[in-house]
């Protein structure tokens, strides 16, 4: 599949803090954004820019926050560099640690947002836009939430908003082929000024098969990690859309030496990837605390009781 | 995704035999047997029927033969029994160890073919439907067989044999949805008396994507493996197949259990899944023995030059 219009962001480091507090060293996101690079992905997402007011810096670490000085040691002497996205949560950004683009190593901001959220993510893409950042809307949770509000939440942000780039979020891993085609022609029969872009988790192992299908029906940002990582179940795996992409100007080889030394060192550490709860968690269509916290207990292998526990009650 | 006519077929113990040399003890394959039969799985598939003239027991395990009177152990007494499948390469079953159906605890013999093979296919298939047996031919590595050939091929099966089924076999684990989509097609389009069956392997993670992707175009006979396990990167996990399809009959409680008991722990003794050189080996279209080489070597995780050498040469 080549089309150049094609944008693959790697959000390692940002969804894989969520499961070690934002608290990668230097040296290893270092060392994940210069292969990055080199392996010619456009954006690389390094973590929320949170309100140190909020939230504390001896609870969570460096890519919690993503102050400008730190990603300026980062991004400082890499080669053909990848440019640097960061993500906010709506409420949760000082507007006033937002310099201006052009003093800034970030290029891109995305506003994580639940459909019910729109106006907030209008307002903040539209400064952030004024600011002079490319930005994206990340529409979360979309499998709850494809109501008549989701079209009108379109509709407002095609016609109220300057953002580049608006993405459909499978939150919960529930998403299969039928529907992520259904609704990347939703959006694009409706964003006719935007870019479409997908971030799809892993619960159900259609984390790559549903960015292939929404690839094939338009979407051009794609979101991925290396080896899959991110909470819980994570994410589309890096390595395989890159061998899918017949771009030439991507390279698999940084990838899979950034792997080699490592990711499978790391994945001894802290866990992702297909795990039955997850699948579980997924296939129900519910977010994946629960099935987190059963990880996180002597039950952890428990599955038949935790798929019963879904059954019986909706959790949300 | 409700469909009457959709069969599903667990060949955990097959598949999975050629990792341990088909030497799974009978208690386990009991346990598969009964919780499969609980969870309505229509087939399960213990092994190959392979000639004892040709194979030694002392190197190979039960399911490498799959003599009658074993079967016959692991179906007694279990409460709605699954149909049982066995699987036969050409030119190494001996067909005097195939009693007339009628006499055996054997309902489906599938036969593996290469395109090039399927004069003998056909001959033997005809054979044991003869003799009573329902009957597949299962056309391996179908990623590298596309020409004019596998059209001539479906072509005889349909006018020459008396089969029931016939499937797509991604040997290599190279398809993807476009692929899948075609080669159904294709299969629909040329045998109108037969069904199409869809077995996945899952180097890309694909294995449950392709599966859907062949529901949605027509194949009613599904392969999957619990929890995936299968040879190298292993196949359609049959816990994410019977938790998408919607067919009352199902019931996923037997499988989860089985997960937490034995398959959990099975996988701290043998290897299969999402590893980096069957994904390469499936992203090249290249039969996994050199990844499963690598596996065990020393240099097991030294992912770039094995890449580079299926760059460099074709291996086949």
């Amino acid at each position: 599949m080549y089309r150049d219009k094609i944008k693959v962001l790697d959000c390692t480091i940002r969804d894989g803090g969520l499961i070690n507090k934002h608290d990668f060293d230097k040296r290893l996101v270092k060392e994940v954004y210069k292969a990055l690079s080199a392996s010619g992905v456009d954006y690389v997402e390094l973590g929320y820019k949170n309100s140190k007011k909020l939230f504390s810096s001896k609870e969570f670490g460096l890519w919690k926050f993503c102050e400008d000085d730190v990603i300026s040691e980062i991004v400082q002497g890499v080669e053909n560099p990848a440019k640097i996205s960061v993500m906010v949560d709506i409420g949760r950004v000082d507007m006033e640690d937002v310099k201006p683009a052009e003093e800034s190593p970030v290029s891109m901001i995305r506003v994580a947002s639940y459909v019910k959220d729109v106006d907030k993510a209008i307002s903040m893409v539209n400064e952030f836009s004024n600011r002079g950042y490319e930005t994206t809307i990340n529409i979360m949770a979309i499998s709850r939430d494809q109501g008549v509000e989701l079209d009108e939440a379109l509709r407002q942000i095609e016609s109220e908003s300057k953002v580049n780039t608006v993405y459909i979020v499978d939150s919960f891993g529930f998403l299969y082929q039928e529907t992520t085609e259904h609704l990347v022609k939703k959006f694009k029969s409706i964003l006719k000024t935007k870019e479409v872009g997908f971030h799809g988790h892993n619960n159900q192992q259609l984390g790559f098969g549903n960015t292939i299908e929404a690839i094939i029906h338009g979407a051009n940002y794609l979101d991925a990690t290396v080896y899959g990582i991110g909470r819980a179940a994570g994410n589309c795996p890096l390595e395989l859309l890159i061998g899918f992409l017949k771009n030439p100007k991507f390279n698999l080889r940084p990838i899979l030496d950034l792997i080699s030394n490592e990711f499978i060192p790391l994945r001894e550490k802290i866990e992702w990837g297909y795990i039955i709860p997850y699948a579980i968690s997924g296939l129900m269509n519910e977010h994946p605390r629960a099935a987190m916290a059963l990880r996180s207990s002597s039950e952890k292998e428990n599955y038949r009781e935790f798929y019963e526990s879904l059954v019986d009650t909706d959790l949300e």
